[in-house]
């Protein structure tokens, strides 16, 4: 019996190595061809599981979505609504090198997606999730008294994604160190969830 | 008499073409040849002009910087230190043809900034002066009694910096109406500035 094929780890092993190329110099430099030779295989091999770059480009955004929301949903059992959404905030910033190479792909992403109607609609359907998440967390801790009651969810929620976007390029480039972007957003939060230290 | 040609102008008119480029397809779509074509000059007039790629949009983020700092200058006169960061905060946000050109552009320089280390220093270069003019603001309002004394002005410099940052993707995206960006910017100035309203 041939050995089966698993397609699904094939289109992974693909899309990381075309993540490492996109880290490395940008998505200005993706071609199938440099992909084939990061990922090992032929471009033949590429083509067959990814019949345009943009295909392969959002299969591999899926990926990397995929993979940070493990690592946040692997942070579900903290103490209280504040820690929960500190814990899921900073898995989107370049604190080490993991996120760095994460932040450094996604922030080609945004770029790309204000010029790639495909990317803009798999962005745009995400954006109510990760704002919802934290407005939830934010109405719970409200509930418990963490949160003052005059604060806006909603609002708040759209601020706190923002201000964590926001800091990413300035820390990618060096202007923040990774210890400044955890003390800004930890005075947003003390501002955010006063009453909400464990 | 030969007519004395103006270098600077026609750099900045190839500066102008090459955004428009930028615009319609992104930073991946730069070409010399295609900038050429858009600016209707040879491609040795803008080799005559700019040696390389990175040296031609060095240039024209300049002049892009200087366009935004003009019509922020041009906000000096107002009321408030609150109404004064209010303009030029609003002056970075896309919420109309011109703003949303220039921040889908400043988006793909800031992507390109972190596998460009030119480009890095550049940026990195402007950030103390956006992030200190806006604490500026920040303590002579609290001089005045219109920022409360307990926060910190140059973390609510960072913060305020940031949040605009992470608003522009969402709104170029059409997460955000231009409304929302405004209400969004003016829940946070009502935060920062409760006594600031002229």
């Amino acid at each position: 019996m041939p050995k089966k094929v698993d397609h699904e780890v094939r289109r992974r092993h693909i899309a990381e190595a075309l993540h490492r190329v996109i880290d490395r110099n940008g998505l200005d430099a993706v071609s199938l061809r440099e992909v084939a030779a990061e990922a090992g295989v032929s471009m033949g091999m590429v083509q067959h599981y990814f019949a345009t770059k943009d295909e392969m480009l959002m299969f591999a955004l899926e990926h990397l979505n995929a993979r940070v929301g493990l690592r946040i949903a692997a942070a579900r059992n903290r103490d209280s609504p504040r820690e929960l959404v500190r814990a899921a905030v900073l898995e989107l910033l370049p604190l080490d090198d993991e996120r760095r190479t994460e932040a450094r792909i996604a922030l080609a992403y945004l770029a790309r997606s204000v010029v790639a109607a495909d990317l803009a609609d798999l962005l745009r359907a995400a954006l109510p999730h990760v704002i919802g998440f934290y407005a939830e967390q934010i109405r719970i801790a409200q509930g418990d008294g963490q949160v003052p009651a005059n604060l806006d969810p909603e609002r708040e929620a759209t601020i706190l994604f923002a201000l964590v976007q926001g800091l990413v390029n300035p820390a990618l480039i060096g202007h923040y160190t990774p210890e400044a972007v955890v003390a800004a957003v930890d005075y947003h939060l003390d501002r955010l969830f006063p009453c909400g230290n464990p």
